[in-house]
């Protein structure tokens, strides 16, 4: 990485809409060096004040749904509108290697070279729990930039989704038509986080398959409970090659946008997600701190075979290992 | 509590299949007294040898959906093949009050006075965790005392049904007819969980209507992706009082064990579940740890509050109460 720019620099650049300086900030907070963590808070603290005025879109769907396609018309149809939008990912699989969606920027070329959109390509990590972070503090320097529209983008088979959900607004799934009965690799669970679904491809021979789609879920969506907020799951069709169907999507958005902020479930939702985030940090550190020690990476290998195998009560091992542990950690920090 | 009898004697006694000491032994694991914790667990220890040996059936359902008619129907049926039934329930409202499911034994009179059934109370706790390993406990020693099927019973509402889906083999959700497009209170994500929907209530003038909402699911649940074991959910429709359908929802579910038998599905589940068992316990034990401490108690309200309202970084208030929790627990272990 070249060299850091004082906290100072990273917000005043920030906050003036650089986005040379936009990007070396992300870098910085996607950095696992502990010199840059230390950084980063600062920095993520500085440009707090500026952060919310956003509204913040999850759009998730399976490899071959068209989500890049989705996004690109998407996005340059806001940006028509003078919207300026910032995309995001997060990417499952960039745990394992250097994060894939949207890392081949050139698939969504013409909003790549908008000036009212800004791409970001997914951070890598060893934990999902990590990416999600650092994605949820690239949104945070996003709007602090000035981006008003953030979309995080994310591969529907995995549980990244939760995670997207739980830091946005809205929540749109993209499906396909007549691709059988099996969701075509949705996870369970999925289709209920979504406050939308939108069967992309409805185009050419495609598009009555699409229609009778959207019906099927439309109804299948009415024997869900409603949402937190009362909005009640819309299902649309489009076509993101035709551009047919992108508008009427964003009309929904903001009727949803003005539902929730009239009934003040927005900001409400809002909130408890950075109670969310406060808890589950808390949570994520504490485990951390406990599988990391040497006594548990000991010992806990051998203890998880008894109990897999009804051997050992669970409960009891989980208390061994705790007793084990608190020892250890006052010993060491004597 | 009356006089506590030794591990030996609460062991042979449940081997030997004696109710008055199974009685005893689960009122001594639903004890929060330590020296009872103790006990508990050497006798946990002592009987997970003879237990695992029942399938073990999860039944939820909103009040009002007629779920001691239909488990009195369903036992009955059992217990006339020659099955011993042991019945179970977990409750979120006895966090507050004594439990109230089963509580009222009178609702199933005949079940409670067959010879091979046992019917226990939901048990009452601070946490609905606590109540959820107090019954998973409940479920062992039930095994060993013989039992070859634990109905586990919960209320559709809260956030019971997945701490009970993850202690059962096969999870069943009561439904009725009619009740509109509010799925009758049926907390978002229950219809995923479900191995099968059962429309009870499906006599006299609410049968047609009832085979209605059945096809109806049935075309929803066939959206939703398959289940790990390739088990596709069922719906049925029954009667528990005219005791029409409660043979077939039996013959299914026999047709679901030998499924995931045949699969190993079955064996696999119940070992995922005891490894989640054990890293649920650690983790609610740093949690308990961490939010107990007199230094965290002081410290929490007012970064909520911070958080909450977007004037701090969740990430850095966690990290905060983290470093001074650390440093309480040495000094304070010194």
């Amino acid at each position: 990485m070249r060299e850091r720019l004082s906290v100072a620099a990273y917000k005043d650049g920030i906050l003036e809409g650089n986005r040379f300086v936009l990007s070396r900030a992300i870098t910085l907070i996607e950095s696992n060096l502990e010199r840059d963590a230390v950084l980063s808070r600062a920095l993520i603290a500085e440009i707090l004040p500026h952060t919310g005025n956003s509204l913040r879109i999850g759009i998730t769907g399976v490899p071959g749904v068209g989500k890049s396609t989705f996004i690109e018309s998407f996005g340059l149809m806001l940006a028509a509108l003078g919207k300026k939008i910032a995309i995001l990912a997060i990417d499952p699989s960039s745990q394992l290697s250097r994060g894939s969606i949207l890392g081949d920027k050139t698939r969504m070329e013409a909003l790549a070279h908008h000036p009212h959109a800004y791409i970001r390509p997914s951070a890598a990590g060893k934990s999902l729990g990590g990416v999600a972070r650092k994605t949820r503090e690239a949104m945070l320097l996003c709007e602090a930039a000035g981006f008003d529209t953030i979309i995080i983008e994310t591969v529907g088979v995995g549980q990244s989704e939760t995670l997207v959900k739980n830091m946005v607004d809205f929540f749109l799934l993209l499906m396909l038509a007549g691709a059988g009965d099996e969701l075509q690799g949705i996870k369970r669970g999925i289709m209920e986080m979504a406050d939308a679904i939108a069967i992309n491809k409805a185009d050419a021979d495609n598009l009555q398959k699409a229609k009778a789609a959207a019906s099927q879920y439309k109804s299948a969506l009415h024997l869900f409970p409603p949402t937190p907020s009362g909005w009640i799951p819309k299902v649309k069709t489009c076509s993101a090659i035709e551009q047919t169907g992108i508008k009427d999507i964003w009309k929904m958005i903001t009727e949803f946008e003005q539902h929730t902020q009239i009934k003040g479930f927005f900001q409400h939702n809002r909130q408890e997600q950075n109670l969310s985030w406060l808890h589950e940090t808390i949570s994520e550190q504490l485990e951390q701190n406990f599988y990391n020690n040497p006594y548990i990476k000991q010992e806990l290998k051998q203890k998880e075979k008894l109990v897999a195998q009804g051997l050992k009560d669970p409960i009891t091992m989980a208390q061994e290992l705790i007793k084990g542990y608190q020892k250890k950690v006052v010993y060491n920090n004597k």
